[in-house]
């Protein structure tokens, strides 16, 4: 099984473009996975173009992925040929700290393999998931229930989880307030988790253009940003704010609308710092936060949630040909909300 | 009851005076205090030098107040005269906004009635406990355990509750790690609090020269924050840091030393921003939050923690003839741990 299919990106300033690429054989705890879709993540763009740092090209990303188990190696006990599997962010992690031994494997302190870009247990670099096959370690693969549409699976493995962890554990529910800053990948599936869980879920956006589809994801209300009044009228607000977005925000002008003991949690990473004024958090005893991801353990929690509650993402499936275009479409918010790419077409 | 002596600032500039000033009859809920101990808090003096804002001249300073009530009001039933009793940071709230409703006036949405430099509910600006008498409303007054010893118990009225509540709410005790950054006033209380309760305390500060105290107080360590190994030798370490020191500093170099879930708060105050990155928050899902003084509730069940386990600040007791001596040492940080005015020396 050494070589498949991929697409990936030659450069940081080229296109992306149909190649092949080398799976480690399958090892005893290793699953060969068959892969069906993979979402397109902001992460994936930022990553081939080098924002985050160097690249090692050619290089492969994507991390929602899902497709079916076509091999195992001699231990895999927990997935079986046939199985309706995904990858999300990470393929493996120390398994030693702290964090790790918790069942905490995406705060690993090590800092965890992530599905692309990372280096492998073998010294390889890790390639993602616009391919038509991958190897990850059985720990690491997550079932995907039958109830959720196959190609609506993918962007669960990122986007859905990524909004689901902060929601769970600052509590969102009956009750709770809770904003989503803007409505994106990311932002609409806070929406739909966070007024499934039962909260009162108003979307900060600047434009009012999605907002007939926030309301038909459970929001109550939809407010827009270029407005004083929004941040006005909305003071010591919300219990939750789960900011989206990746460019520097005024914070102090968010962090004012939490009421007391509230929570603005940053999913979205803007390369830049940000001010914060000691002065804001005093009021209402606020706190500012960051959440990565969540463990294997919540995300398999998350895809049973969304299976058990009929949630899925909104999808465009485009064929392998449209990546670059996707991309760009990606940059300028063109999407609706999240691409999937069928590897069918690989 | 009208006039009654005091120690004021009569501009931002000039040294503190004897003055008299008026306090108002007492009313049906109110308590008549003679005022016994005043302690001295960096707030005093950032207040009547204008660091805050503008200030209404001659102002009397002072929240950290113990004293005997000589005095009550017909409808006052929760204290009696000659009893020991404690005003701290403020004298009144809205009573009506959710946080007053919930028992917590230290936030008050419509901003709490401070003891001092505040406008009181018949308009005059209130006056604070650099004098000999006080008029405080029956629900703002503390019980001051017989435990305690009468000066000591000042500046738990603001140092004890700033540092009790934080450590309370975050959950400082056995198994935990805490990091007190800063060791004046609020530093040392924080020691001595998170110690009795039963969290593994560090202290950080830029010299070691109260290292001895620290560990007089429960610390367990203290480290110099001039050494960089400081901060790499205990990444991922701490649950919790309180920050009592009012300069800004680099927060991404404290917030690395949290471990999962844990939280930054800060009791100090420095007027301007400091920035955050997002990245720094991601790692072990941490948080930066703030914290402000307590509620009256929690800050009797402080006053009554501290009577029960022998805990006091550290106090130097001075005459009103030297409040502005002790004023220039504070600013340069030399007193161990607090300033307490003896009131019967105006």
């Amino acid at each position: 099984m050494p070589t498949v299919k991929a697409y990936a990106a030659p450069s940081a300033t080229a296109p992306l473009i149909p190649t092949e690429i080398t799976r480690r054989p399958v090892g005893a705890t290793d699953v060969l996975i068959a892969i069906r879709y993979a979402g397109i993540c902001h992460s994936d763009i930022h990553l081939v173009r080098g924002d985050w740092g160097p690249v090692t090209y050619p290089q492969v990303v994507g991390h929602e992925i899902v497709g079916e188990v076509v091999e195992v190696g001699d231990a895999v006990t927990k997935h079986a040929v046939g199985d309706r599997v995904g990858v999300g962010c990470m393929v493996d992690s120390c398994r030693e700290c702290e964090n790790c031994l918790a069942g905490m494997e995406n705060y690993c302190l090590k800092g965890n393999t992530q599905t692309y870009g990372s280096v492998d247990r073998d010294g390889t670099i890790t390639q993602g998931g616009y391919s038509t096959h991958v190897v990850v370690d059985q720990d690491f693969v997550l079932k995907v229930p039958e109830a959720i549409p196959f190609e609506a699976a993918a962007p669960l493995l990122c986007a859905g989880i990524t909004t689901y962890s902060p929601l769970a554990h600052w509590g969102a529910g009956p009750g709770k307030r809770v904003a989503v800053v803007g409505m994106g990948g990311l932002g609409h599936m806070a929406v739909k988790i966070a007024a499934q869980m039962g909260a009162e879920v108003t979307v900060l956006s600047r434009t009012l253009d999605k907002k007939d589809d926030a309301l038909a994801f459970g929001a109550t209300r939809h407010l827009s940003t270029m407005d004083d009044a929004t941040f006005t009228d909305n003071a010591d607000t919300f219990d939750l704010i789960v900011n989206t977005v990746s460019a520097a925000l005024p914070l102090d002008r968010y962090l004012r609308m939490l009421r007391l003991d509230g929570t603005m949690v940053n999913v979205g990473a803007p390369p830049e710092p940000m001010p914060v004024h000691v002065f804001t958090l005093f009021g209402n005893r606020r706190s500012f936060a960051g959440s990565s991801i969540g463990s294997i353990a919540e995300t398999q929690e998350m895809l049973d949630f969304c299976a058990l509650h009929g949630i899925a993402p909104e999808t465009e499936l485009i064929g392998v040909d449209s990546i670059n275009e996707a991309y760009e479409r990606v940059l300028s918010s063109d999407v609706r909300y999240r691409f999937v790419i069928d590897t069918a077409t690989l």
